[in-house]
């Protein structure tokens, strides 16, 4: 499998009298052996002397593809083809993750991961857009924020791994499409802004020196489709391979905005939406990040809330797994009615505070009413897109091989909760993936295989965008989906089932 | 005539709903119906907003060819295509010379040239490449120094024309090898020591950013053939078109080296040896820079010099085209005889100072018998260079249709003084064709005529390369041509028609 990066080692004769091409002319004729009609960076011209000579002409030249063809970037004394490395890199808005990857095995050496700082500007992106929409300078320095993040990641990386950050190739970024023009620093206004043209959305290979990134070589970013489905969920498609498959799959990343594609081979349906801040605890009263001190799993048995704490602590608030956990287990429990409203009846714990109702999950920390309604919305928008997709298509859920959800919310949320709440679509809990961090992942692969950049391509001209907001039922189906788990609760059969005390077998063909 | 940069004038259809294709996608789709397969260069993609908004989708967009493709550097509101402009830069050891082009026209519009800010690190060549030599930040101080001696050149046109440096697209750069070398910070000590491998010959395009050139696209640099024929050169084959012709033509660049090409469309041998600095008034005992208080021209009429001085006051020294005169005159006078002895009855003027016979041109100004006979050994070199060709492909002076003398050197000397001294061949006079600076004319060519690029691979395909040094009667051959004109006087029969007081008739078929 060939990635974007190659060291070659070469064995060279030295120049003499009757053979004194260049050293430049020398490695380029060596390379066409290999097949490769490549050309020689202007960094690298500047370390053919002495690393050639010192080498007694053994030595081991750096390639990047840079999108058109391969460019020798570094050289290093002897061989040092073993060690090989480049970066993918996720570029979230609250997080950055590198991973620092073995382009010779194709496999993740090491991990890291910071808050992207750009927060300083704004704990939300549109805070951070409209900060920056006609200022120059502030861009810029959004830009710097974001640079700086990735190289204070790396750095990080470095010190872990002894591995040089300078010496890595390429680097591979996948990000949305905000992200991504902040990356570049572009005015991202229009990325929320009608008629949602975008600035650039093919930023392809960008020398590293260029964005003032440590790698030696180039810089990919992956394209978007369109505003709201940017790199990231393409990058997504290229970690979960579901443009290759014969059967149907659903790919659901779901943070403050959903993005949802929907296909195999013969087509990518695809759109996105706003899900709100819900998920991340930031509009649930005692929300929090997932961190020490968070409430990540709720229990309620025998009336008692059992709760898991990060960092297994006192419990300071909660984040996004056990809120869904909890309105799972307060359902189940019948505190809260199908329409997610509180049954004060059932519990001393749900009290009235300062006017609303809530329950007291653990001392002095409660889960109000609003907080409840304000995710259920969230949860309805979610299921809603899967739904619309579904009617668009015609696709029934049976027809549906995996349902990959990906990000955090996948990773930490409890399936069963997710499908209780009707978050999830009801269906064998072995076809619901975990996809992990895809962005990343897809990035990691763009890296180690040259080919996937061919399959990108594809993976754009085949997406058909769906704009949810103008589909005709939209409105009455998020109202419909507000329910817990749904208003038609046949689509639930194993919380109908969970809810009857029976055990629920399922009548998937699959 | 198309160049290596090109401004094209855009009126683009707003981003609707419809049609929200990316601000980068609809340049390049516009692109397309020109026939262009482009990309957006990073620091475009930053421009595009608010460029294309601001000026209601009617923009500029400067274009740079990268030696593989089509790429937007820039981008004006409004239609500035009537603005485009570039660099053609001659990279001298002495002397840079930028002209600024227009490349509508192909013009150049102004031009300024500056000491090169090497100097300071040695006035000739070879104490700048030791003083680099294994000494990389030295290397670096002086590549700093090419840097900033174009800059500043740069910076005296944009002073003169109004024409800022950076709204330039391409640069195009002619030098010597070692010139190169500097520019790029390669170590250039292998050009002038066996086995004379030098480190990069091709550069090639680099971006201007990379270098810190103010160009927004890329910077061409003229590949050289070897050591001794630097990019100078072959910007000089450029510059003369002698690759195209059918009938043969000889080029001579003579410097501190001289360096020759003899060819046509067919066939195209070169060399180069060492000349010395005599030439420019190095080694002269009052020599001096074509400068102010200079003696340019000499005249002996009935025992007195007549003196042309640059700037018209009183003489200081005597600069290279003076010298040439000096020894033809005090030659045909019988001053001096054959062999370049001053012959001290013929004048009081001749005179023994400090045990040494001199002439005094100007009241205390005396030329050397040393002056002479250091000056005589260069025009040796040069004039066997021509022979030494000559006999190897047994092509007579008959058959030569142009003789271009480049440089300052064929600018400023008088054709007739030099055939006089034997350093050039006794041909017609309308055939020695003072090709001016070549290696800046031939930069502004490939600027503005993209054909040229693919000339220039014939050009160093054809090249064959002769070691004067390897010719077996090369010191032979030197000896005969110290004489003035040279030993065998038949040679220059307008010479001895001279001599003689005759008028000469040219038999020459040309």
């Amino acid at each position: 499998m060939e990635g974007i990066s190659k060291k070659i080692y070469m064995e060279l004769s030295e120049p003499t009298q009757e053979d004194s091409r260049s050293d430049q002319v020398r490695i380029l004729d060596e390379l066409k052996a290999w097949g490769i009609e490549g050309k020689i960076s202007y960094q690298a011209m500047r370390q053919l002397y002495p690393v050639c000579e010192h080498s007694g002409w053994k030595f081991t030249a750096s390639l990047a593809f840079n999108g058109n063809m391969w460019e020798v970037t570094a050289l290093e004394e002897g061989n040092t083809s073993d060690r090989h490395y480049g970066f993918a890199i996720d570029l979230g808005s609250t997080t950055v993750v590198v991973s620092l990857v073995d382009c010779n095995t194709g496999k993740c050496v090491e991990k890291a991961s910071t808050f992207n700082r750009q927060i300083t500007y704004g704990t939300d992106i549109l805070t951070r857009i409209f900060h920056c929409k006609d200022k120059p300078d502030q861009l810029e320095a959004v830009r710097q924020a974001t640079i700086d993040s990735i190289c204070h990641t790396m750095k990080i990386l470095e010190k872990k791994t002894g591995i040089p950050a300078a010496s890595c190739i390429q680097a591979v970024i996948a990000g949305n499409t905000t992200m991504i023009h902040f990356l570049l620093g572009m005015d991202p206004f229009c990325v929320f802004h009608t008629p949602y043209a975008v600035r650039a959305d093919r930023p392809g290979y960008i020398k590293g020196c260029e964005l003032s990134l440590p790698v030696n070589g180039y810089v990919y970013i992956f394209p978007a489709k369109s505003n709201y489905l940017g790199g990231d969920i393409i990058s997504g498609m290229v970690a979960t391979e579901i443009y290759k498959q014969d059967k149907i799959c659903v790919f659901f990343d779901i943070g403050t905005n959903g993005e949802l594609v929907m296909g195999n081979k013969e087509f990518l349906l695809c759109g996105a939406g706003a899900a709100g801040p819900a998920l991340e605890g930031g509009v649930v009263k005692t929300g929090m990040r997932a961190e020490d001190g968070a409430v990540e799993t709720v229990k309620l048995e025998q009336g008692e809330f059992k709760l898991g704490v990060i960092g297994g602590g006192a419990p300071k608030g909660i984040c996004g797994s056990g809120i869904v956990d909890m309105i799972a287990e307060l359902f189940l429990n019948g505190w809260i009615n199908i329409q997610g409203k509180f049954v004060p009846e059932k519990s001393p714990k749900i009290r009235k505070m300062e006017e609303e109702w809530a329950v007291e999950y653990a001392p002095d920390l409660y889960f109000y009413q609003e907080d409840i309604d304000e995710f259920l919305k969230t949860k309805s928008a979610a299921y809603t897109m899967v739904e619309i997709m579904m009617k668009e298509t015609g696709i029934t859920m049976e027809d549906i091989d995996k349902f990959y959800v990906a990000g955090a919310f996948g990773r930490h949320v409890s399936k069963e909760s997710a499908i209780t709440i009707g978050m999830y679509p009801d269906m064998e809990r072995d076809r619901i993936i975990n996809a992990g961090n895809t962005s990343l992942l897809g990035a990691e692969k763009a890296l180690t295989d040259k080919e996937v950049l061919d399959d990108i391509e594809g993976i754009l001209d085949h997406m058909t965008y769906i704009q949810f907001g103008a589909v005709d039922d939209f409105l009455q189906m998020m109202v419909a989906a507000r329910a817990i788990p749904h208003t038609h609760m046949e689509r639930f059969p194993s919380v109908m089932a969970k809810l009857k005390g029976e055990i629920y077998e399922s009548h998937s063909t699959h």
